[in-house]
């Protein structure tokens, strides 16, 4: 079967560039060339990060670094911010940690606000937040930046922030924003194959870290740390993805990450424009619409077109595209169409121009 | 600069065939042409494991899966075997993840040997054991067969193997042996890029694993069975290191698994008699070399000839070859030879040749 250019909201499509530096030959992860390699690489992903600190790659999904994240962080009792079906999953993941936990619940489709969190930081009960930035399955984005001036009024409450899938997307200063831990995956927005986790933690999370007895090994933030500082990971990394990276880093700073955050700005506004054409609404409370991918209604909430999702998938697979058919409790209901990684006007107008005639065969 | 063969033990050398498969274009992990892949490969997997049960993908390396099957079993306390650098940090990382942990410990060089064990379990303090099958810093091969005969005697002590360099190098038949868990890694024997755990567990890990209630959910045994039935894996796979494992399973049936552990045990005893040739001594103890690697002894016990380690790498270098100076304590005092994966008695003999050389310029 011939291969179907993917525009679901990850894995998305990987260019013949990334590929062939995914394939290097390998090299040993204790010797000099694998330091080398992460030496060259530390400083772009600082720059991407926005941080002084060190960026750790983890051989791992991102799910990896979010249950980590849990078990480095959490003494007392975390919040889990939740939004969507991974933000909901992440409370789900704190309990099977062992962790205490509670959750911030809000209708799928309408992103976190700061006033709930402030609200529920304000009992003095928590010593984590954990926050999906950008929720994959409902193409919202909550407001990070007013969220994280809230952690100057609560520094002893460790800021987790998954950006998956708005990491290289939009702006996420690290350092400035003041938060503990940001990560995200390397098949999203960055266009590399699934299987890196990318993430930074503040000296405060490497502190709190370090007290905490049961966090393990394989995702020891102190054990990044140490590492880093040699160039090295703390188990065997998965070589090729950090060879990808380095060639898609190349690419970013070529194009420009200014550039790059407004191509998707563009793109995005281009999904939203397409959808209002062909009378659809949008699954994401106005103002709060993903630039990574469009969630588009489809019977989930009140207004707009409806249509036969799992028919509108056959048809468009038929002209050589995955898109995808909505996730989780509102699979059919939504559906939505992904303009992360290299994605260009060139390919959204196909992407388009393809299920526009699609939606006349319906 | 030019690459570098490797001969050390792991990451190995990857074949063109299986970086080609590792840059298969991308699919999307939830969907049929992911199932199809996974169940393609879960037969040959099974084949390989020697198992009826389900063989899981983990998007980590191995100690992610050491951890993980702690984290799943231990709910009194483990056992770890101690024989070198890699098991001892397994009871290292017992202790990390907050678990009550014994350590039986043999000096390096020196196998498990099941008495010892017995004596241990007989005071019916675990319930978890650990042992690495194949030590990879000692080049020692403990008696896996004689070890989990015990298991009939201690059937509630759940047996966690590593074999992450003995894999697919002599036989490990999972259901006879009525071991609980085998679990391994990608870049050793199997000649795959880092990045990729791979393994499977008994049905009373299973059992166990669903009554401990801080397992997490990444390193999960029921969410990865639960997935696997249906072709999936919890987390975000790495997909192209599971197409470059259907391509390595296509090499291995090929071969005939029965020619590969043959194959491995040729060129482990072109090894020792090159090591004998040249005057120098082997590191473990007799009667338990391991096939995969050869630990030679240099000055880290007596007898036999000693020399330059750090230099010979140099010469070794300078004619494209990357060799190991020895791991952890007994860095420079042994150095190790592998003959892991994809080596012939072609590879091995110009390995022997080049080292040969190097030796006269000491």
């Amino acid at each position: 079967m011939s291969h179907l250019k993917l525009h679901i909201p990850g894995p998305v499509e990987i260019s013949q560039k990334t590929f062939k530096a995914f394939s290097t030959p390998m090299v040993g992860h204790r010797g000099q060339k694998f330091k080398d390699l992460y030496g060259r690489i530390q400083p772009r992903l600082q720059k991407l990060f926005k941080t002084q600190g060190l960026v750790y790659l983890s051989t791992s999904s991102a799910w990896g670094v979010m249950e980590g994240s849990l078990r480095n962080l959490v003494k007392k009792k975390v919040l889990n911010c939740m939004c969507g079906a991974f933000s909901d999953k992440w409370f789900d993941v704190s309990q099977r940690c062992g962790k205490e936990a509670d959750s911030l619940k809000v209708d799928w489709g309408s992103p976190i606000l700061p006033a709930m969190i402030d609200e529920k930081l304000a009992t003095g009960q928590y010593d984590v937040l954990t926050l999906v930035h950008n929720e994959t399955s409902t193409g919202v984005m909550s407001p990070l930046g007013d969220i994280a001036s809230l952690k100057s009024k609560y520094p002893e409450v460790m800021f987790i922030v998954d950006t998956v899938s708005s990491f290289s997307v939009v702006d996420i200063p690290f350092d400035s924003l003041g938060i503990d831990v940001l990560l995200t995956g390397s098949q999203k927005a960055l266009a590399l194959p699934p299987g890196l986790g990318l993430f930074t933690v503040s000296k405060a999370a490497l502190e709190r870290a370090s007290t905490v007895n049961d966090r393990g090994y394989y995702f020891d933030f102190c054990e990044f740390e140490k590492n880093a500082a040699k160039s090295m990971t703390p188990s065997t990394p998965s070589i090729g993805h950090i060879y990808a990276l380095e060639s898609k880093l190349e690419d970013i700073f070529e194009e420009g990450i200014q550039n790059r955050w407004d191509r998707h700005a563009d793109l995005a506004q281009m999904t939203r424009d397409w959808a209002a054409r062909n009378d659809f609404t949008l699954f994401p409370e106005k103002g709060y619409e993903s630039n990574a991918l469009t969630c588009i209604n489809n019977g989930a909430k009140a207004g707009g077109r409806i249509i036969d999702v799992a028919k509108l998938q056959g048809l468009v697979k038929d002209q050589g595209i995955m898109m995808d058919g909505g996730y989780g409790k509102i699979k059919g209901a939504t559906f939505r169409l992904s303009n992360m990684g290299d994605e260009t006007e060139e390919t959204m107008n196909h992407l388009f121009q393809v299920l526009d005639e699609c939606l006349k065969k319906l």
